[in-house]
Order: structure tokens, then sequence, then C-alpha cells
């Protein structure tokens, strides 16, 4: 049995076959998202589909063999940045071009495919794939969390993905974590996001810099969006803002991650995303040796930095997938 | 079917015999908890499940039928105000004299009864109860948080009472909800039950009034500990100290409960326990009406009061006894 995980992103869709006992990847294939509406990322998704999978079949993808030819392909995961829905629909999407109402994207591909799909947050589909096939391996309830532009995160308890009665569990970015502190890109206040995700801290840096403190933040970014790099050097280079928003960060996400753990009583925690990648396991060394680490953090959990980093997404969705068949 | 509920406490046992499948309770009885050690505590449990379900089953129970009386019991379930293990063994029980180590309480209740018994927190057996019988029916999830001398949670997802690696799920008493806070009773810093907990407010009632702010708390219950009473007759004459001590339980309860509601994306949390019986509904409307409201809160979520008071314990266990059989 093999299974196909697709990754919809705002500039590509990502295709694989996977083997789901292993995790092992037999067949890839990418594609632009197209820019003229939903139809048509529809479509598109369909046709990888279907050219991933005949890649496998008629041996053309890389390194296939014949036993990987001839294992037919049962399900299809499909990985979204969006809020989904408990039949599938994704109801808001707003990185990708044109989603601007409902798409019923499990009804749409399973007509399309013929095989069954199953629909998730892009963010629970790294969570899975961390915890099955990664550095949450082993445990029964785990929380991912990935810090990059903003903080996303996933829930696994008993095993099982917790989506929410709206599909909206596991948003750690927008627990608060300092009662009227700074705005969040939501437009509430405090919350974690807006201390810890890259779009934060970059707002931060520039209203300071505005306000008389030049820092190598901007300094380094000029024009541009600010990124996990410039992050690194700033602090190699010592600056006294990025040092001091990487403490603002760490505070942010000690507290949320700690509270959490406590909550559920969870022993490891995944840290993955552009940031923690970027700033690596002395990054968790301080958010575990914050003074800020929530609840009973210190007693009860370790933090783990996230094995896959831009697979994460399309493995969760072959994972769920394969459970489709399983169950 | 009948199945029999206890309620292990600090000064007394109660049991009820109960119909599971409408949580009518069929026959009671209570005795004081032994003083003298935990094979007396054990001891006395035992005793009492025999003679609650004698009671019933010889129709002296008041109010008893003859149909009630001749169903069977099939098995029974205990609350503790501790922390319950995988294996139903009690390790930490600081409210019951003389539970200085772990009470395997399911194999001795069950080889001494000769029926399968359930062991869990009190607190989770409070929200199973409201769950299925109280202010939480109808939800698939579901965070119950009890305001009393101290503030406790249990968790519902899924139908499944969550309870953690370590049987600790539901603390949300000891979420950090500010930053370098008050000293909490575990003795970490701004925990939530620092605030909301009786003793919480108790503590810091009587440190104002040391430290010269007099106040109605202190007053009203002289050397004796303050109750939720004091707190309500406080409050109507408009003492400004416990109204500040209020305010302050409110933004913790809004922070932790909305910060919860989030990430789990729960539409309702039940809200009980002494403090939050006593002061009511304005209670809850004063937090969901908080600015502090944390993460999508106000969004998301509204609070109810519990429906079950001091039988949320008793009750809940009744269920859990009532799952052995079903599952």
């Amino acid at each position: 049995m093999s299974v196909v995980g697709v990754d919809l992103g705002g500039t590509k869709i990502l295709a694989r076959v996977v083997d789901p006992a292993t995790g092992r990847t037999v067949g890839r294939k990418k594609v632009p998202t197209p820019k003229d509406g939903t139809d048509a990322v529809m479509s598109a998704v369909a046709e990888l589909v279907r050219d991933v999978t005949a890649s496998v079949a008629d041996g053309t993808a890389k390194g296939v063999s014949a036993e990987d030819a001839a294992e037919a392909v049962t399900a299809v995961g499909v990985g979204v940045p969006g809020l989904v829905e408990a039949d599938g629909t994704v109801s808001r999407c707003p990185n990708i071009p044109g989603w601007d109402q409902p798409v019923a994207v499990k009804t749409i591909l399973e007509a399309d495919l013929g095989l069954p799909v199953v629909v998730s947050n892009d963010v629970n589909c790294g969570a899975v794939a961390e915890h099955r096939l990664g550095a949450g391996r082993g445990t029964d309830d785990l929380l991912a969390v990935f810090v990059g532009t903003g903080v996303g995160g996933g829930l696994i308890i008993n095993n099982q993905l917790v989506v929410g009665e709206r599909g909206m569990a596991g948003e750690i970015g927008h627990l608060t974590v300092v009662s009227d502190g700074r705005i969040c890109g939501c437009g509430e206040r405090g919350h974690l996001e807006s201390y810890a995700g890259r779009a934060g801290i970059e707002r931060e840096a520039r209203r300071l810099h505005a306000a008389g403190r030049p820092n190598a933040l901007v300094e380094l970014a000029g024009e541009s969006p600010i990124k996990s790099r410039h992050l690194e050097q700033a602090l190699a280079a010592g600056d006294e803002v990025a040092h001091q928003l990487v403490d603002d960060a760490v505070m942010a996400l000690a507290i949320g991650i700690g509270n959490v753990a406590t909550l559920l009583d969870l022993s490891r925690v995944v840290v993955g995303g552009g940031v923690a990648d970027k700033l690596g396991r002395p990054f968790l060394e301080q958010i575990m040796g914050s003074p800020d680490f929530g609840g009973f953090g210190p007693q009860v959990c370790t933090l783990e930095l996230a094995q896959h980093l831009d697979d994460a997404g399309v493995l969760g969705a072959a994972l769920l997938a394969a459970d489709l068949i399983e169950n």
C-alpha cells in the first residue's frame, strides 16, 4: 500500500508518494500554486496527484523499485494552511490567492480522483509527522509548536490529533501570555505570536528603530522582510535590540509551552519552524531554563527540536491518508 | 445494572448507588474518614460500599423500589483528592491523614469487594459528572474548573476524560497567568490558583491587612479561615480590598480559561466550586466580559455555572464505574 501526501502552500504545491509504514518517500513532484482561483487550485492538486502516482507506477520516478511501482495508491491526504471543517471543507485559507469562500476540498478531490481523501490543517499535519516519524516518537501525548512568521501548534492526545469542534484546536500562537501586552496580528493584545513570531519581532524591531533605537535587524533586512537568518546574524553580532527581542520571544514561548505542558501533563514538546531551526538547540535551552517557563513546565517536560522541516506537512498528510485505510 | 460511586474526602467518605443511565441516586451512605492510616481508610471504603449496596438490596434505603433492589451492583468508582496513576495506585493524597506512601487503591478494593473498581482524581470525577449530567451536557469537549480553596480542573476531549501520562492533566490552577506574580501554594510564582483560589485570596487579604489596609475579609473571618460567604458579604458591603481581590481572581480566571478554550477550541467551560457557587452568575459574566479574557476566548466560548456541587465527585465516580462495564 502507498499513499499520497499533498502540501498545498501559498506559492507551491508539493506531493509525495509515501510508504506509510516507514515514511519513506517513493516519488515526489511539485507545481506552482495557480493564482487564478480555487477551481484551478483544485484541478492542479488532482493533476499533481495523478502525475506523481503515474511516475511511480511507470517507474520514471527516481530510485523507484519494481516493488514500489507495483503498490497501489489507496488514499490521499492534503494539508492546507487554513481552517478545515469536520467535513473536509476549507472555510478560510488567506494565504492562497482567490480563496474567498469555503471550498469542499475533500468532496471535490474524491470525485476527481476516485480515492478517499483526508484534509487537514498543515500545522496539524506537521504535528502528526513529528509524532509518528520525528522528535515526538514514543509519546502518547504531544504538542508540536512551529515558530516561523507566526506561531502555530498541533496537539496529539492519546495518539489522536485533536482538531476541536471548529477545527481550531492547537492555536498556541494566540494564547495570552502578557496581560495588555503587544498587539498581535489578529488585533488582540498580548498573544504569544506577537512576541515569538517573526512578523511580531519585525514589527517591534521596526517600531524601536523608528523610535530612535537603530538595530541590526532592520539594518540587515532593509526594506525586505526580516528573515530568521537576520535574527541569527544580529544575535551573533551582539545587537542589543535583537537580544532583547529574542528574550521576549523566549519569555512568551516559556509561558505558553509550560502552561500547555502543565494542562495536558506532557513530557515532551517538539519545537520547529524557521526561527527554531535557525536558532537551534540553544534557543530551546533558553526556553527551558527561563524563570518564565510556565506552570509545572520545568518539572514535567523537555523540549526537542523538530526533525522534519519543509517536508513535515506533506509527510503528515500522507500519514493521515494511511489512517483512512487502516481505520 | 447499578454502580456505586465513592467520594473519598479528607473528613468524610460518601457513597451512592446510582442508576448510570439517568444518574438517579438509589441509595446513599456516609462515614467519617478514619484518621489512623490508609489500611483503615481502605477498609472503611469497602465496608461503606457493602453497606450502601445492602441497604438497596434489602430495601431499607429510603425510597428504594423493588426494581431498584433487584438490580445487581456491577462496578465501583472511587474519586480521591490525589494523584492517581494509570494502574489505580494513588501516589499522593495530602488531604487524607496518614497517606504518606502510594496505596494500590484499585487492587486492594477489587480484592476486597470482588467487583471491578476504577479510581480517579475527584476533580476529574466532577468534570465527568458535569459533562454527562450537568452544565456540560451536549458537548464533545469540555473544561470544568472548580474554584474553591484551590483551583482544579478536569478536561474532556472527544467525550473522553484526559488524565495525562502521570495522571496530572487538567491542572489549570497551576497555569502561569502573571509573569513573576504572586507566590502560589506550590512555591512557584504567578499561578492562576494564587489569584483565584480562596487560600490565595486569604493570603493576600491578610498580607494587605498587616500592611495597613484593613479589610472586611479579615474582619469577618477573624482568626478562622476566610470562607466564600465572607467574600460574598465583603463584596456586598462594598469593601475595596475584597473588590480588588475578586478583580484579580477574575483577571486570572479570564486569562487561564480563555487560553485553554483557545488551545482546545472549546465552546463551553463549566465553572463550579464554593467560590463560583457563592458569587454565582455575575462572577462568570465578569470573567467573560473581562479585557483579560484570553486568546480567542470572547469569540469561541461561554461559561456556565456547574449544576452539581457537593455530589459531583460521587456522581462522576459512579459514571466512570459504569464505563468499566460498558467498554
